[in-house]
């Protein structure tokens, strides 16, 4: 059975020593000393091992049953969501004003990796949730908000996201459900959406559903879309449940893995819906909550990562096979543990370096979160606008990526269930395709995000990078970690200005390089993450505090990261070079 | 639902224009026209999409199911096995007097990624006969090949390989199971196996098992192993069925994917098995089957890979989502279909080149096995001994990477079991494990293969690479091909010079790349195998014979391969210069 231990100690290396976060003067950001964030982060972490872990597999195994129109959840479910409302932990980033505990995104985002770590089927409900308050809290009326948000800042009522329909999921101008209005002002929504994360289940009161859907007469297309408020039980105005709303389940989906979460195909029928911003709006509604599920879900492929290589080295260091090259290193034993063979330290070096470096990449785009909407950050917002594609893409694809190099630790014994690695990689598969899959990442961030504000942010990222290795040149030990870095990212300003040439004479030829920019930006970002982590170390060493093991390690994998990593800037940026001829030459009829 | 058709005109473009099979001087080679390998094509193909195709969803939902002892196959498998027995496919290029057809081995391995793209666990079970066969056909005695060949080359009865126990995968010399010599020249075995695939089943009279156990008192370690033949009913002088023997299915695994293929825990208590060649040389008559084995599980990733492709294609075409950003493909309907996106293409290039290439990969292996089986071709022994692993590695890793990308095409719906794309994914990431892990097969490559002979087949490889470039550099058109394929195969020497030169200083400099250089070699062979497929295509234009489209639509894949894939080798390359330092440098205590 798979173990889960929190990485506190590293995420606390990340929020002090390389983000520094208590001497940002972001608003909150001065009480997050080491001590609070400490306290906070061991507390998560011990729910996360102790409730959450043991129930991800019973969550895989049992999945949801849909029973008479009711799901039921995995046993054990609803007594974790119980101790996770008790323990405040759903709101613990929500204003105070609506019960939640106004502690900075960061450390949101911090303890949310490890709840997913443990758990991430189960933890979706309450990421979900969060989103859907998120969008009430930014576009809702003062009504609306404090109808529902007091109720799902502390998750007893859950919310949803509902925007695919059966022929429509990145097209959502296609879509066909209908809201007509009404003469009580609210509207009567009708149409199917699939692909409802947790669309039902027994945890909660309540199910806040937010519905896109089409009033009759708008503009053609996505511009004719609004969003609804559709609770599964209306609100009394005392605040009391009333009625059941014309909305249901009418299936759950059996998918690949993510089994303990309820991914349902809801119904509506002229289920009463209450307008969330402006008529038409619904876009940019949604994208409040779309953003944040993002950088949900790149945290989500960092998780799975994590998990996967806590027990992908606890197996290499137990299991005993072959025997070293260089020589026995457990001469009394039958044969040397695994992690004694240079391919599978490869391996766990690939994972190790990747998790650490997601971490940090992590950790400082959820600053800019808190910047951007604590302090009106605009160069922040700008910047995490850029980056959430990246985020989103590169950390999703890299997690499922590192958990199956995980699982073949295990040889054999990770394709069996029973040994639990299967369940990481089936369930981090689904990052890499929900809340956008990841070629419409890519095409967002080439297509928009990179000439958004006229290429500010991008310049601005490269800025950052040059001014880092500027005014680290001089660092003793430093220039082993910026050349590789300054390296990568000559190459992706290579490819950047191949796509402002290139795209001008045919769009084509910077969006069939769209993947590779997304993961030769990411690349880019871990190396800078990794070069800050390495300076971080250095300074500590120095300075003889803390412990000196913990540095050097991180040295160790900072080097791993630029020797082995790195390189593959130079591919990626190969590929995009080539343009779009070979990528388009076929006519589609003769694949 | 999925569907499959059989490429039989790529198959024949392969074994004709491009391996020119009927023109080879190889034993059996001369009746290979291609009237007849059409036929036998299409027929192959037909049972494929009809028979097998259909029970591929089948068998992964139903799976296998033990009872009472005794295993229960899904639903329409037994059926199935018995039209494949009629159509005498699993004796395809078995020897005449045991019943076979007596085919090359090219033509079987050509049906076989057919029958395994339609159904993977439905094949593995005459696959694994097939092998079981080949080491009783390699190293039985004359009574040992009449009792048992005659009914497995039929599949009457089937065959199973025994060789991992819970402790052992990887490293056989710590197994346990005993085979203790009787009086009457037999052995009786006791142990217990795992993960044998096929172990038990309802679809075969008799299940001939080779187990691998230790005889007493022999050498230690690898050096002690011996094969045993233990079939479940023993067999009578007469050839009829006897008594029931000591082998007995425990448990059936609960796996990620082939839930059609029963994998079995084997119990052998006191179990009567017979000497399969001689005493402490198992090993080596193991390697009879494994290296089969290993070629057919690289025509697993192949098969995985071109079905998932199939259907991501017809995803691609039907599905109506968003609009091209050069004008609108599809004006009259709601949207385009989503291959007009270039990031589609992208993936659908990556795809349909590598299935492609690895087909021209995989033939091009046959006919070395051939040559080496039947004109005791000593060159084309050597060949294929080095390319085996590097087929096993990176056609599996490949094929997988590339049924996820066949998956990502369908969004959400990937995600779904109902569309089947999944079941590609999960059924294609076993191949990567079984029959050696790909870091075992990076470490045969690098460790053994290599440098075996003195490195005269890795010289023959690169001799081939460059004469075919020499031969063809005044050819017009194949400019654009020869040279990428030079600066691959460069890279590729400039590794095995590294490996050769640092290697030797310490060996972790050479096997911390290995996993790198089996991916860079696998990239030039198909970089090869593209290049040769361009001059065919260029020669049957110039000539005018045949559908000039097809050739045109070869050409542009093969130009995709050169600018999107084989830049690879670059980034393979930089990691292997990396050496030990980066990869060895943490005490396994500081992870």
């Amino acid at each position: 059975m798979p173990t889960y231990n929190a990485p506190t100690k590293d995420t606390q290396f990340i929020l002090h020593e390389v983000l520094n976060v208590s001497g940002s003067s972001v608003p909150g950001y001065d009480e997050m000393d080491a001590d609070f964030t400490g306290a906070v982060l061991e507390e998560a972490g011990k729910i996360a091992s102790e409730v959450l872990t043991p129930l991800n597999a019973v969550g895989d195994t049992e999945g949801c049953r849909l029973e008479n129109g009711v799901v039921r959840t995995p046993t054990g479910f609803k007594d974790a969501f119980d101790q996770m409302k008790d323990g405040g932990w759903p709101g613990i980033d929500m204003p105070e004003e609506f019960g939640g505990q106004n502690m900075p995104y960061v450390l949101g985002t911090a303890v949310g990796e490890y709840f997913s770590a443990a758990n991430q089927a189960f933890t979706m409900y309450q990421g979900l949730t969060h989103g859907a308050a998120s969008a009430i809290l930014a576009h809702g009326t003062e009504a609306q908000k404090a109808t529902y948000l007091p109720k799902m800042v502390s998750c007893d009522w859950t919310g949803t996201m509902n925007l695919t329909e059966p022929h429509c999921g990145t097209d959502l101008g296609l879509m066909r459900t209908k809201a007509e209005p009404q003469s009580d002002g609210s509207y009567s929504i009708t149409g199917q959406k699939i692909f409802i994360s947790a669309g039902e289940h027994d945890m909660a009161d309540n199910i806040i559903h937010l519905v896109l859907a089409k009033i009759p007469g708008g503009p053609e297309g996505i511009k004719g879309v609004s969003l609804f408020i559709v609770p599964k039980f209306l609100v009394n105005e005392d605040g009391s449940l009333g009625q059941r709303n014309g909305v249901s389940c009418g299936k759950i989906e059996e998918k690949m893995g993510i089994h303990g979460n309820s991914t349902c195909v809801m119904n509506y029928d002229g289920a009463t819906g209450f307008l969330l911003g402006e008529e038409h709006k619904g876009m940019r509604a949604m994208f409040t909550m779309m953003n944040e599920a993002r950088l949900g879900v790149a945290m989500q492929g960092l998780s799975q990562a994590e998990v996967a290589f806590q027990n992908a080295l606890a197996y290499a260091k137990d299991r005993l096979q072959g025997r070293d090259v260089t020589g026995p290193k457990n001469p009394d034993g039958p044969a040397d543990p695994l992690i004694v063979h240079p391919d599978i330290r490869r391996s766990l070096m690939d994972q190790k370096s990747f998790a650490e470096g997601a971490r940090a990449f992590m950790l400082w785009g959820a600053t800019m979160i808190d910047a951007s909407h604590r302090a009106d950050d605009q160069d922040a917002e700008g910047l995490i606008s850029l980056l959430t594609p990246v985020l989103k893409g590169f950390l999703t694809d890299q997690g499922f990526d590192m958990a199956i190099k995980a699982q073949q630790v295990y040889g054999g014994h990770g394709y069996i269930e029973e040994w639990g690695m299967s369940q990481f990689a089936r369930d981090a598969r689904i990052t890499q395709i929900y809340e956008g899959a990841n070629g419409v990442q890519a095409l967002d961030l080439v297509g928009r995000k990179l000439a958004q504000d006229g290429g500010k942010h991008v310049m601005a990222f490269f800025d950052l990078v040059k001014g880092f290795a500027k005014d680290n040149a001089e660092v003793d030990g430093m220039a082993e970690f910026l050349d590789p870095l300054k390296r990568g990212s000559k190459d992706l300003q290579a490819a950047a200005m191949y796509f402002m040439q290139e795209g001008m004479k045919n769009p084509n030829n910077a969006l069939s390089g769209s993947y590779d920019f997304m993961h030769l930006f990411g690349h880019v970002c871990l190396g800078l993450m990794w070069a800050k982590m390495a300076k971080a170390s250095l300074e500590a060493l120095a300075s003889g505090t803390g412990d000196p093991q913990f540095y050097e390690t991180k040295l160790a994998t900072a080097r791993y990261y630029m020797a082995r990593q790195l390189p593959m800037t130079a591919t990626h940026l190969a590929r995009i070079q080539s343009g779009a001829e070979p990528v388009m030459a076929l006519d589609a009829a003769n694949f």
